[in-house]
């Protein structure tokens, strides 16, 4: 006999994402990993054809959310330095805690990471940091869909870092029943040499893999940069045909003439971070523009660090308060932007088209939101507009990734959350006591 | 035998808000409404001697949180209406849905508010809206502090609402065990002749009543006065000594050469509502020149309608961002800042000085708050920063106010929250289909 699948029945309304239309009161099947039917509940078949149903009365769906720029390990930061001058925060906080952290609390640190993204309705992330092989066993573990990729810093990884992350990067792609994939990702052009650079270029070009970076995300880095090499850092890359691979850019927050055109015409994806770029001071990027060019814009949350959380709704909505405020035009990003941004846009940045929509043949990547969970549901005028701009994450009811049901009522399945907490805790306590 | 008190025991850390300090291991006695003592874990008395004890064990405990500035029965407007252009969204959807407002709709529009409130810690509220006399039940019934005013459009209300609104304020003044006080509130200067304004300040003065009114908000309204008054809006209203009442002024985003000394030498304290300035695309006020010239910063939500929500705890956190990213300094607006705002600052421009922080002899308006709830409160090297950065508002577990728990474990003692969501509902969509 072989598996019947999951119904998903009773639909309040699904949200595609790839149309702005809404469809209500809607049956789901999903088969082999992949959504195989929607419809109407008028033809909705017997639930005993199915191995699992859930009852979504009340309950909206949509396509999982994705994070496209993180550090997932850094939740062991969280609240560890905030409010200080950046360079002081960096060198006085971040890095010496940074060189602290052993193999194991990447571990734990990315397990707490993974736990906050599933049950706030993240299905997928991309992750840029150290012993990304440890992250990869959370990936694998949890169930969420990952692409994970060593950064590089060339004054600390050098040739042995870039040919280990090379290593890394082929061996775990297409790993954990393909869940995880991978790219190479050197940290920005300004702490990775021309050279070293173009090498990546050639190597990510000769094996198919795509380059995750972060670019002009302070005003000061972009200036010090002209001041060095004459040229912006997104010209700069340019030169030597960086953006002929897919490339995932973090942040892209101040251009220079001339760089917007680059960005459209090597399409170039963005992920934008707009609560860490205000936390930090670092600014405003333009996304009206991007967008308006037609660049991918899709969204992430940075590190908890500099957060500090990892909660994809509210980083929507303050994509769209920044866009408004700093152009004093409320019609600026409106919710089924956010939702493309979400979803759809966050796809296409990690190079995951299978996933990011609601469609017959993508993969069931999905969330269900409960409408009734609080008082900031109520009324329910638009039950999206609830969603981004009123909800907490606790609306957020079930996650099912790659078909398979991860969060229910809330709850995580496939991880040991007090395990987590206390393991995270510990090792966040013993990292600060020593740096006292 | 007289009322014996309540006790709060093993409280993690206290944080009183009127000083920096952090008191950790406490208990606290609230007795007649008011906090009689606090101390250190290791003098705490027997539980026995008191009427009622709440085991604080990993919890914080905060001075309740204030909320200056909102129109609480707008919750009906939930979603009602998103990212259009100021003008349209007012005349298309929100005049046109609160010309349909009953008295009773206002009863539960605020009672959804107050609920809402409640749950997401909020001791204390400014409410300036019509059928005040209804909003003055639910605060009855609720436990919740309010400073209520009917809101003053010349053109709808003339001389007839004027005499009402000073009415209602003379006879709720301390009603509801004094939890009720009240305000004058004309709308806006650009809705409101000098006349008027200046009968209002004489009446206010004669029956020393405070003031509410909405100040200096867009960009657009602050040029058009100007062109018909030649004269900035404050500077017009200090012409005729409107600001030598008790003035709660909300949002004071756009000002004029020589407004901030008129501010600051009249003490006019501002309601600061970085959401809705966001939201609405009106701007960001600048707080920070504002707290640098010793000028009463608090915060206020503005109403649901363009927030989306009454959640001070995000309100705080948009707060800190708008000035981070504003000023490119991430050291601007620290989270003691952000807990002063909201607590003490908040107790200040609503004249509720008995409020506000945590000391002896203060009112027990208290709140703790979960610092285990949640993914997001790990781990813990500080937990005001992960209340305010990081946690969304389900971390609130306990409110008291005026020495009553009204909230317990998350969940309301005073109202029927299933009744004010079914009425909600209804009436929220009665009136969105009338207006099809």
């Amino acid at each position: 006999m072989f598996e019947l699948g999951i119904l998903i029945k009773n639909i309040l309304e699904i949200y595609p994402a790839d149309k702005a239309e809404v469809l209500k009161d809607q049956y789901l099947i999903i088969e082999d990993k992949k959504i195989k039917k929607i419809a109407s509940m008028e033809s909705c078949p017997s639930e005993k054809e199915f191995s699992e149903q859930i009852d979504a009365e009340g309950k909206i769906l949509l396509p999982g959310l994705i994070n496209t720029h993180t550090h997932s390990a850094m939740t062991l930061m969280r609240g560890y330095a905030d409010d200080m001058p950046l360079q002081k925060w960096l060198q006085n906080k971040i890095w010496p805690f940074e060189a602290k952290l052993s193999e194991d609390d990447i571990y734990w640190g990315t397990a707490l990471g993974v736990l906050e993204m599933l049950k706030s309705g993240t299905t997928a992330f991309a992750d840029m940091y150290f012993a990304m092989d440890r992250a990869a066993e959370v990936v694998a573990k949890s169930g969420i869909r990952a692409v994970l990729a060593e950064g590089l810093i060339e004054a600390n990884d050098g040739e042995e870092g870039l040919e280990n992350s090379l290593n890394f990067a082929l061996e775990y792609n297409n790993t954990a029943e393909g869940r995880i994939t991978t790219m190479l990702a050197p940290h920005a052009p300004y702490t990775c040499s021309r050279a070293y650079l173009a090498k990546i270029t050639e190597l990510a070009a000769d094996n198919n893999l795509a380059v995750h970076i972060h670019l002009s995300e302070t005003k000061a880095e972009v200036e010090d940069f002209i001041n060095k090499h004459s040229v912006s850092p997104i010209k700069f890359l340019d030169e030597f045909n960086f953006f002929e691979n897919h490339i995932l850019a973090a942040h892209v927050v101040h251009l220079e003439p001339g760089d917007l055109k680059i960005l459209k015409n090597d399409n170039v994806n963005i992920a934008h971070n707009p609560v860490s770029n205000a936390k930090l001071g670092s600014g405003i990027a333009p996304i009206i523009d991007y967008l308006a060019a037609d660049i991918n814009v899709s969204l992430g949350t940075d590190g908890v660090s500099s957060n500090n959380n990892l909660d994809l709704i509210t980083e929507a909505r303050m994509a769209a308060y920044l866009q408004k405020v700093n152009n004093y035009d409320p019609s600026l990003i409106d919710t089924q932007q956010l939702l493309k941004m979400l979803t759809i846009n966050g796809a296409q940045t990690l190079n995951l088209s299978q996933t990011g929509m609601i469609k017959e043949g993508k993969k069931a990547d999905l969330i269900l939101i409960d409408t009734q969970s609080n008082s900031f549901s109520y009324p329910h005028h638009n039950n999206l507009s609830n969603l981004f701009y009123a909800a907490d994450s606790r609306v957020v009811d079930t996650v099912i990734i790659d078909g398979k049901i991860i969060v229910e009522a809330g709850e995580i399945k496939t991880l040991d959350q007090e395990k987590i907490y206390y393991e995270a805790e510990k090792r966040a306590k013993r990292i600060a006591d020593k740096l006292k």
